[in-house]
């Protein structure tokens, strides 16, 4: 969905893609999935960090000077943060308030419209989609929200989009309990179908080619009022990587 | 792309994918990426393994009666790889002689056609690809082909498909060096692109509905007939978490 003009704090984001689809001629239908990077929903919601306000830690601050890093991003990388999961070199691997692990704890620097001002991930993801949601659902389309980000992933090279927040459709597809043609029954075997959307829509999005919404029609997907992140959250005690 | 039969060892997969295609009315066209399901290119490899053949070493034997495993099927998954990576509880996690980190080496026990017999990932499957990816050029078709396998994460509950094995296809579209619209450099973006298409295409095979093939059109990239899996599999000098 090309097309969306910068975003401002502020600004009513649904509002604005619904408005964009009418244009185009392609309007959001019942059934639809609605991908939005979390860049712009930060900026509609003002998770925007000014970095002169920010006093850095001595430890931001030695660790910084360490790895040629700007010591008042690192400040806000460990405010966004509960826990450091890596920190080796001039990585850090951070697990967010939210309860997602990730490089810098998804503080993006590149999209801001200034270098002294940092982006950050939404404060409650789910919420906002939840939000915008109900906003399509007030102009006609009953859609589903889901709202990615770009992170990698340990023992692969290269990012992928996932899910970081949802509205509107249960993140998995359990295949727990059903049986294969060979009556096999699946024991574990539950897809993150979120997450898989979300990789799909960035295939269309791009990451300088300033897209940051798809829409994704056709998927096979049961409406859930009341889904939400939580499931995909792996629980530390069942993580062997945390 | 539903209506492929049970595939046996032996069997030409691009040639019955292609034949399929053409009977549903919907051919091949150049540019078109083919994702294949890795069991039905072990099933056609003869990458399946006897149970009843295998021996279990002492340690194997030992781990599976703790666990209530069968131990040449956890001989078999040792076999497949070149190293234990986690092991806790009843969980193994391993990197396999390819290189993929995953639960069990990737061994599947669930739709090897009867259960003395287990499906192991194909010994290439650059190779496999690669050879499809001819049949499919001999047939009239320059189409990309990517095999893949449906793999856990860490952190993240539920599983998505990945990209185990490619042809025709750079793995990674590179951001790197780009200047996104407010000047800033990408210094580290680098897209996965065959796991974000891999994840797309699950969402319309399905696991229990034996759709093993998918095929996508409009995929912006381009052809790279020496493209490996090599820039995907993060070197562990690189890797925090292994």
């Amino acid at each position: 969905m090309p097309g969306l003009p910068e975003i401002q704090v502020g600004d009513d984001l649904a509002e604005m893609i619904h408005a964009q689809c009418v244009a185009a001629g392609t309007d959001l239908v019942d059934g639809d999935v609605v991908i939005v990077t979390s860049k712009i929903v930060s900026k509609a919601e003002g998770a925007i960090i000014e970095l002169d306000d920010i006093v850095p830690s001595p430890f931001a601050a030695s660790w910084s000077e360490a790895w040629e890093k700007d010591p008042r991003v690192v400040e806000v990388v460990l405010r966004e943060s509960r826990r450091i999961v890596r920190q080796l070199g001039p990585v850090l691997i951070t697990e967010t308030h939210h309860g997602f692990v990730c490089a810098n704890s998804g503080v993006d620097q590149s999209s801001s419209g200034a270098h002294d001002r940092i982006v950050v991930l939404p404060k409650d993801p789910d919420a906002s989609a939840r939000r915008m949601r109900a906003r399509f659902n007030d102009l006609g389309a009953n859609v589903a929200v889901l709202i990615s980000d770009t992170f990698g992933r340990p023992w692969r090279e290269g990012q992928t989009d996932i899910c970081v927040g949802l509205a509107g459709m249960h993140p998995m597809r359990s295949y727990i309990g059903e049986v294969d043609p060979h009556g096999h029954e699946f024991k574990v075997q539950e897809l993150c179908v979120v997450d898989e959307v979300t990789a799909a829509a960035e295939l269309v999005k791009g990451n300088t080619s300033r897209i940051p919404v798809a829409v994704v029609s056709g998927v096979d997907f049961t409406f859930d009022d009341d889904a939400t992140m939580a499931p995909v959250l792996r629980d530390i005690s069942r993580d062997l990587f945390r």
